[in-house]
């Protein structure tokens, strides 16, 4: 035990080389989950996890998807009896790397620039996970043991919304998984040096719409005017998802279980060092717009949206193409907040745009995926814990919500019952799901050595 | 002379088989126009045009385009001074082939199955056009002469919206080109054994949107609320070019010009034997849908149209990507009918798009080509020549308008001053445009004997 960890951290700070090296090599396998060509990738990550794991003195397995999804990897170190148990959660899978042509560097091929590394999943969330076990492997290096008991489990969907982990969860029961707190680094901070406690997820819903028109592609001037344009139509049903004004999404009943925003978060968020100006100019956009009545980071983390996300049909060539084409198609998502539910938005999302759909043509809904809202507890032995533990590396933490989703952590919060502690290690400017994702280098250690803060700390707390 | 042209006919019926292997071959030349990675196929093609010309019996060469674009092909025969002379027109380029996957036969590689020839430019206009040139043909080679002069021009920019036939037929101000009448075969009859004179042709207006948002792709969790999703908007802005409800198109000012339906062209249109139940099962919608007011064959031929050629933009993959994308795209194209204007039309679509862009997104329109809607002459004595030159084949083609655009025919009627006799051998089943593109074999021999008719006929035609 230790109160201040200095002997882990010593061997942290020796072994930075060596941490950075093996990160390269994970970040080099393509593990992207949402396309069928990368598969063979994706295996072979979940196996060079368990090898890490292996190496690091945890014992590890896969563990199957009985849903023919892609594996989980288990690991677990079980030595602290009557200590606390700590489980770690995250995932091995990246997001696709197009458009690849945007990229500096290979998006797999890791690159060392000054203080950052670059590469798909740096961030998002090789870079973060594999903090997390680096530390447990320093401490087990250095000492031979760990103080309190910890559990990873490192899935491989996360990315294209498989459940293999959601059943997993579900089923288990909270056997295999049982411990007293969710340790997850899959976000950033609020700014470089001040780390968030993110008490808030979205839930998702992402859906996809297929407009179909004529049984083949039809001249334009041939046949123009004597039937609905499937691409007409759709650009009618998606453009009538949202408000251009207001910026409110059109769908009946879509705000009928929003929490508003209380008061305490309005202040606090208001309290933030948010600079409006600076944050429009990163984005380069003319200007920043969403839903009325709330300010940008109350757009962000408390207000549900409605995103187009691809746009598809036709002629997208070089030049002029007068087909006037047989089908056209977009995948909408939208990101939900508590106490909406994703089986009633995707309903409610389907009924509506059948109900909008022009004449003439024919109109499908599906619904890739998704995952439910979550609010999370912003106090207790556990979270007090895990605050004083970022603090001993950066500075106490702000509360904060997050726009983005990570829907095992529903499931987690309702099936184990613990605190979860979204404690991330990335930066807003990371570029996660776009071109030149990077992670850097500073907070890669940093998190190493917020967890092994964590765990010592965690030894001393009475977590129930 | 002949009153019958039984002896050319005679040599049409016993060449076919050698006429039809020539189709061929100038039809496996990929000579897609609007994509630069098949320039050489272009080129290659004009030249084999020559070679067929010359192998005629005329006199051919190729005339380079003074603006950087495919050559013509110009051919002419002299020899019957006193006599009228013909011009006739066709293109040697044909459309892109995709979505390749939907052909039966590969597209270049002509397919002959019972009575039908399938390959891209079957009917768009390599067919037709060699019609014409083995009508001629086939007389040179039985007489030794034409009753009459003809000159031929083929361009290659005509699927592409090039503008090299334009800017020579204008320099040349009718010294080259000077004749009595222009014969163009690049169209349908109306029905099979129905051949039809069109006599109006839409014009065309093919304008590209590019709506641009952020600097980079977003992930839609992290961001989406904060900022205007360009895909949103794109749609939001194309969804708004025509009433879904009504069919009218919303750009304001757009039907100013716009010269209501003849009542004479409505009866004659509306006693043409045609059958809406068929025509939507042939192309598979669940109903027709268009203007209010209209028919479907006043909306195809009279009234002008707003369609979506191709929408694109973020994430097109497999499964789903939680991408906020940083711009997306639309290539919208009118057809215009007599007396819109084109760059009346054009200003208005920039002008309206503009003023209906969401906040937040940068939107830009371009223009890729166009055409200015024409109407052509119903009588006179080279039209009744021509009718009834068809008739000897067919029988007396009806009068009707079309909802193409053949850009070219509104400057030889301006520039020449002639009668301009729209005469095809297609069928509206021909797929033009789309995949399995075919021509029928029978109007492919009766399209060549019914030129070999018109030069008999015009031979003793006052016509002027």
């Amino acid at each position: 035990m230790s109160t201040t960890s200095q002997d882990v951290l010593d061997r942290v700070e020796r072994e930075r080389q060596d941490y950075l090296e093996e990160l390269e090599e994970y970040l080099r396998i393509p593990s992207i989950s949402t396309d069928p060509a990368f598969k063979d990738d994706v295996l072979r990550c979940a196996g060079f996890v368990v090898d890490l794991m292996k190496d690091a003195g945890l014992e590890a397995r896969l563990i199957d998807s009985a849903h023919g999804g892609y594996p989980l990897v288990y690991g677990e170190w079980s030595g602290a009896p009557g200590k606390p148990t700590i489980l770690f959660y995250g995932h091995y899978d990246v997001q696709p790397a197009d458009p690849i042509e945007l990229w500096e560097h290979p998006p797999f091929e890791p690159a060392v620039v000054g203080d950052r590394i670059y590469a798909r999943g740096a961030t998002d969330d090789k870079g973060q996970s594999f903090a997390h076990l680096k530390a447990v492997a320093a401490m087990l290096a250095e000492r031979g043991s760990l103080p309190i008991n910890v559990k990873f489990i490192i899935e491989g969907e996360e990315e294209s919304g498989g459940e293999t982990i959601d059943h997993f969860v579900s089923e288990d029961a909270g056997e295999l998984l049982a411990c007293d707190a969710v340790f997850i680094s899959d976000s950033a901070m609020y700014a470089p040096g001040q780390p968030s406690l993110i008490y808030g997820l979205k839930g998702l819903a992402y859906m996809e719409i297929k407009v179909t028109g004529p049984n083949r592609d039809l001249h334009s001037g041939s046949f123009g005017g004597a039937v609905t344009n499937p691409l007409n139509a759709l650009a009618q049903i998606v453009g009538q998802l949202r408000d251009a004004k207001t910026g409110r999404i059109l769908i009946p009943g879509f705000y009928d279980d929003v929490l508003e925003i209380e008061d305490w978060e309005r202040s606090e968020f208001a309290a933030f060092d948010f600079d409006e100006e600076a944050y429009r100019g990163e984005l380069g956009v003319p200007e920043l717009f969403g839903e009325e009545g709330y300010t940008t980071l109350e757009r962000t983390w408390v207000r549900p949206t409605c995103d187009v996300n691809g746009i598809f049909g036709g002629y997208a060539g070089h030049g002029a193409k007068t087909v006037l084409p047989a089908w056209g198609g977009a995948k909408v998502s939208m990101r939900l907040v508590p106490d909406q539910d994703l089986e009633k938005i995707e309903r409610l999302f389907t009924e509506y745009v059948q109900s909008i759909a022009p004449q003439g043509v024919e109109v499908e809904v599906t619904s890739h995926h998704g995952g439910q809202p979550v609010l999370l507890a912003t106090e207790g032995p556990v979270v007090d814990a895990a605050m004083a533990a970022m603090e001993d590396i950066w500075q106490r933490p702000v509360r904060v919500r997050e726009g983005g989703s990570i829907p095992i952590v529903s499931t987690f919060s309702s099936v184990l019952g613990v605190p979860i502690l979204l404690l991330g290690f990335g930066l807003s400017d990371d570029c996660l799901h776009s071109p030149n994702e990077k992670l850097d280098l500073g907070n890669f250690y940093g998190g190493i050595r917020a967890v092994v803060r964590l765990l010592d700390r965690l030894a001393t707390t009475q977590v129930s």
